[in-house]
C-alpha cells in the first residue's frame, strides 16, 4: 500500500500517518519528494484499512498494490530512476558502458585495462577484488589489496569504480574503496548482503539470479530499496536452462519486462550471459536494441593470460569494434525522429 | 566426410568416387557448385578412409568432419545459403518480414491481414490451415480450405505464402499451395516429416523445438538436406525454462551461434517466443540487432476477436509502428560504413 | 463437460442425448459401463447448456468439468483403468516389468534377451524397430524385418509385444504385429499420429515428452482416448532440465500427480530417464515406492556390443538382480497390512 | 591431490611432507584415522609433483585426483561418513527423520510440534528461527528468540536440534542454540557462510541450490570440508525446471549419483521438494528406496494455520501414517537377505 500526502501536508500530518501505520503494526517507508512525500506501508496485514487513511489529514490517495513488490514499481514511482555516478547517468537518455576484467590482478594489468576502457570511451570501469569461485581452490581475488589497485584506476583515469561484495561484513570495505556496490547472481537471495547493501547509501548494481524468476529479481530490487536505498541498477546475466552452447542463456525478454513494470535502469553482462567471445558483440547489440540502459563487459589486454574467465573476455581490438556499435547505436537511436520526418517528406512528394 | 572435387573433375571420375562411396556401404550426396563439385559421405563407418579416397583421380581434398551435422555445417559450404521465394531473397543481405494471422479464419479476415501485410512491406505472409493445439478439443485449422483461402490471398497482393504442415501425408496439399512449408516446434523431431518435407522441392521453414539444444536442432535441418533439399530457414521461437513472465523464453543467443556454425538463415518469431504482445517490438529489433536474416510476426486485422493467439497477435498500427522501425533498422544497416567514414575524417579533423 | 445417465436409462433417451449434442455442434464420446452410460460432451463451446440437459429423460447428472482434459480424469471416471495385455494387467494391484533391447537387431540377439526376460519373470517385452535418431546417418531401426523378429520372441516366450511407431502411416503395421503400441517422447505432440493410434484398437504406451508440462501430457492422452481408445498407458521417461549428471531428469513426482488427477496407469522407464546404467536400479524401486504401475527398462544380452543406447542398458546379471527386488517390493507391499497388524499387538502388548 | 601416510609415519615425517607442501605454495588438509593419516593437497599447480612425495620418508601412495572435489570424494575416503548428533547417526544402516514446522512461532506451537515428532519416532527436530523469505515485508522469523525456543524443545523432548544460519555473522549464535547448522538452498553459493560454517565445529545440513548441478553441489561441501569439518550431510530439496505442477521438482536422481561419487550422506526434503502436501508420503518413500540416508519434512499440529509453507506441510495424522511406513520401509530393508534364503530354499524345494 503506498499513501500519497497532499503537496501542503505538514509535518504533524506526516508524523500522524507514520504512526498511524506503526500503530496498525506495519512499517512506513517515507520517501521526500521535490513536490510530495510519498510513504510505503510495509508488512501490513488487514489491519491498515484505506477508508481510515483516507480520513487522516493531509492524505491525499491510497493506491493499494497488489504487485508483492512495491518500491520497485511503476505504480509506484512512474518516472525512470537515473542514478548518477560521478558525471555519469544510469537509466537517461543514452545507455552507459561499463567494462574492465573479470578480477583485479596486479597494478600494471589492471591501469592498462583502465587506460583502454577510458580511451574507448567506457563510462565505469569494472574489476572483481572478491571473486565468488565454484571451488575452494581456486583464486579468490586480492581481496583489500584489489579495491587499493581499483582506487589507483580510478586516479589515473576519472572512471567510477563497480565491484563486487560477496558478504555483509565486507560492505563497509566497499563504502570506502568503490562507486558501485555489486551483488552477483550467486548472491541475489542473500538477504542480509541485500539490506546492508540497502544501508550503504551506495548505488547497488544487482544481477539477477541463475534461476530467478521475475517476480523474485523484483522481490530482491525490494529488498536494498525496503532500507531506504533508491539507486539499484538490475542486470541481466544469463539464467540455466538446458542449452548447452552457451555457458548461460541471456534472457533479453527481460528488459521490455522490466521497462514495463519497473521505474529501476537494467542494464546486461553479455560476457557472463553467454560464456563465449565470439557471441559478444552480437548480443551487445541486440541488448541495446531491447531497450537496455547499458553494457557491462569483460574486457583485459591480454584476454589469454586472463586468471579467470578467459574465453568471455574482449581484448582490446574487439572491445575498440564494439565501442563503433556502441556509439553507432546511440546515433541511430538519436536520430529515428529526423528519418521518420523524411521518410513523410518523401511520401508526400511521391 | 567431405569431399571437394577439382575444378577440372570429370563425370566418369565423380561416377568413380560415387561408387567408391556406396561400395563401402555409405551414401554419397552430392552437390554440383557453378565451379566444383562437392561429395558429402553420408552414414560412414571406418570403412571410408581418406588415404584412399584421395588416391582417385580428381579428388582434390577430403575433409573429415567431426561434428555431427554435415551438410548443414559452415565447413561444408562456406557462404551464406540465399533462399529465393518468388522475387524475395532469405538469407541475403537484408532481413525478410514474414507476417499473418495466427489461423486462416475466413475469407474476410484473411484478404484483409493479406492486404495490410503488403500495404506495410512485409515480404512473405503466414497463416495457418492445420493448427497443431495442444487439445483436441480447440479449433483444428480449416484444413484444405484454409489452403484455398491462402492462394487467394497471394492471388491478390502477391505475396508468396509461409504454412504449416502437421503430418508427412499432408506434404503434398502443401506443395499444392505453398511456397514455403513450416514445420513447427512440436514437430522438429518428427523425423518422418523432415524427410518428406525434404523431398518435396519446396523450401522449408524449420522452427526450433521447444527443449532442441543446439545440435539437436541442427540435425534435423541436416534431416532435411540429406534428402537432397537445400533450402532450410531455420526459426527460433523460444524454449522452454523456469522463466514465468514469458510463455517461452526467446533465446536470442542462438543466432550468432547458427551464424558461426552454419550457413543456413536463421529467422526469429517474437509472437511465439515471447506470447507477449507488449513485447514483440523490442525483441523483434533485437533479433535484428543481433544478425537475424528476418522476423515471422502474428499480425490480425482485429486481435481481439482472434480465434487464437490472441495474447501475441498485433494490431494493424502496432504492426505499422514495427515495419518503421525494421525499415530504419536496414537503413541505418546499410549507413554504417558511411558513419564509420565520417568519424574518421572528424578525428583527422580534430 | 460429462453426462451421467440414470442406470434405467433406455437406449432411445441416450440416443436423444446424443442428438442434442450434435444439434449444438459439439461432439459426443459415449462409454457404455456394466451400470450406466456416461456421455462426454467433446468441444462444446456454450451452446450446450448444463439446465437443458438436464431436463432431457434419462440425464441423471451433468458434471461441468473445468479441467481442460476430461476423458482423462478422476472426475470423469473415479475407479483406476486396468489394461489387459493377453493374460496381463497393467494398472491393477501388482506393478508389471516391461524389458527388452533398445534396437531390435537380428534374431539370435532378439531371441536371448526375449529368453531372458521371460526367465526373469518380465511380462513384456520391448524392442524397436523403427528407431527415432537425432541424426539422419544413425541406425534407424530394422523396419518391418525387426516386427518380425519380435513376433518371433513372442512365439517362442509368449510375453506381449510393445514397440514404437514413428509415424501415422506406420500404424497399420504396428497393428498387424505388436501388442502394445508405443508412442515415444518426441511424437508426443505428433497429433496425426495420437488420433490414429486412438483409432487402431490397440493399448497405447505413451511416452512425456521431454519438455511437457503435466497438462500437456494429459492432453496428449487426452487425444488419444476422444477417439474412443480408452486403453492409455502413460510413462515417465525423463524431462529436459539443466542438469547434466543425468542424460535426462526422471520427474518422479509425476507419479503420484498423475494417481491424484487420472484414472489410467503410469510406468517409468529408468533407461531413458537417467542415461546411466548404474542409477537404473535405485530409480527403479524409487518409482515402484512412488506408485508406478509399472517398469520399462533396457537390457541386453551384451550391452558393451549393443547398437544404440549402450550406456542405458543392463547387462543379464543387472537385471536379475533388479527383478529379485521387483519381486522383493512386491513382497512387501502385499505384506503391509499384516505388518500394521502385527505392530498393534505388540503395542497392546507392551 | 591426496596423500596417504604410512601406519608407522611417524609425527616428524608427516611434519616434512607438510612443509614441503606449503614450500610448494599449497596448503595442507590433515586427517588422522584411527589407522593412518591422510594429507590432501590443496591449491596446488604443478609444483607439487608426485614422483617427489613418493621419495619422502613414511608416504605410502599419492592419489592424483582429476574431480574437482577432493575431500567430498569416494576417491579420497571409502567408507561412508557417518555422522553422530547426540545419540543419532546419519549416514548409517538406517535412514533419520528430520521433522518440525517451517518457522517457530511460539512456545506452544514448538512444544507441541516437537513432542509429537518425538512420540512417533523422529530422530532430530527442525524448525527456522531465521527464515530466507522472497519478500522484505513477509515474516522473517523470531531470531535469537526462536533459537531459545527450540531450545525448550530439546529440553523437553531430547531432540537434537537442525535450524537454518543466513549469514556468516549468525554462526556463533547456531553454535549456542542448534546442534547441527542447515545452510539453505538460496546460500548455496554464499562463500563466507560456507567458510564460516566450516570452522564452527557443528555438523552441516547443506542443501542442494535451485540450479545447482552436480559440481557445484558438491564444490560447495568442499568449500566446508575444505575448513577442516568432516561432517556435511546433503540434502535435496527440488531443484527449478519448467515443471509446474510442482512448486520445485524433486531430483531423487541425485541420490544414488552422490552414492557414487562421494562419502557423504545425503538426505531428502520432500516438503520443499515438491510443495504438494498430497506428495510428500509418495516421495518420501521413493527417496528411501532410492538409498536416501533420511528425510526432513515439514509438520506442523495446525497446518492451516502455519505462519509459512502452509500448503507442504503434514499434520500429525499423516505424519504419523508416514511415520509407520517409515519404519516399515526400515524392517523390509532389514529383512531382505532372509528373504532371499527363503527363496532360494524354495527354489530347491521345487
Amino acid at each position: 500500500m503506498v499513501i500519497s500526502m497532499s503537496s501542503e501536508a505538514s509535518p504533524a500530518e506526516i508524523s500522524q500517518v507514520v504512526e498511524f501505520i506503526r500503530a496498525h503494526h506495519a512499517r512506513p517507508h517515507i520517501s521526500r519528494g521535490a513536490e510530495r512525500t510519498i510513504i510505503g506501508v510495509i508488512g501490513y496485514r488487514h489491519e491498515v484499512q484505506i477508508e481510515q487513511l483516507l480520513t487522516l489529514p493531509g492524505v491525499e490517495t491510497v493506491i493499494p498494490i497488489s504487485r508483492p513488490y512495491k518500491l520497485v514499481s511503476r505504480e509506484f514511482k512512474r518516472e525512470n530512476t537515473i542514478i548518477k555516478v560521478d558525471g555519469v547517468q544510469i537509466g537517461g537518455a543514452e545507455p552507459v558502458m561499463i567494462a574492465g576484467p573479470c578480477s583485479v590482478e596486479n597494478e600494471e594489468q589492471i591501469l592498462q585495462a583502465a587506460r583502454m576502457a577510458k580511451k574507448k570511451g567506457a563510462h565505469l570501469f569494472r574489476g572483481g577484488a572478491f571473486k565468488p569461485r565454484t571451488s575452494p581452490y581456486s583464486f579468490q581475488g586480492l581481496g583489500e589489496e584489489g579495491l587499493r589497485l581499483l582506487q589507483l584506476a580510478k586516479q589515473e583515469t576519472g572512471l567510477p569504480i563497480v565491484t563486487e561484495i560477496l558478504d555483509s561484513k565486507d560492505v563497509p570495505l566497499g563504502q570506502e574503496y568503490a562507486d558501485v556496490l555489486q551483488i552477483g547472481a550467486r548472491n541475489m537471495q542473500n538477504y542480509s548482503l541485500l539490506k546492508e547493501a540497502g544501508r550503504s547509501g551506495k548505488p547497488v548494481l544487482l544481477k539477477r539470479g541463475m534461476s530467478a524468476d521475475f517476480k523474485e529479481f523484483m522481490m530482491s530490487a525490494e529488498y536494498i530499496m525496503s532500507e531506504g536505498n533508491n539507486e539499484v541498477i538490475l542486470c541481466e546475466r544469463g539464467i540455466r536452462s538446458f542449452v548447452e552452447f552457451t555457458r548461460n542463456t541471456l534472457d533479453l525478454n527481460i528488459i521490455p519486462a522490466v521497462k514495463s513494470a519497473s521505474h529501476l535502469p537494467i542494464i546486461v553482462d553479455p560476457s557472463h550471459g553467454t560464456g563465449r567471445r565470439d557471441l559478444i558483440e552480437s548480443m551487445s547489440l541486440a541488448a541495446l536494441a531491447a531497450g537496455a540502459d547499458g553494457l557491462m563487459v569483460e574486457m583485459h589486454p591480454r584476454p589469454e593470460s586472463s586468471w579467470s574467465d578467459a574465453n568471455q573476455t574482449m581484448n582490446p581490438q574487439e572491445f575498440s569494434d564494439l565501442m563503433e556499435k556502441f556509439n553507432y547505436f546511440i546515433y541511430c537511436k538519436n536520430n529515428f525522429e529526423k528519418y521518420k520526418n523524411s521518410q513523410k517528406i518523401m511520401k508526400k512528394a511521391v
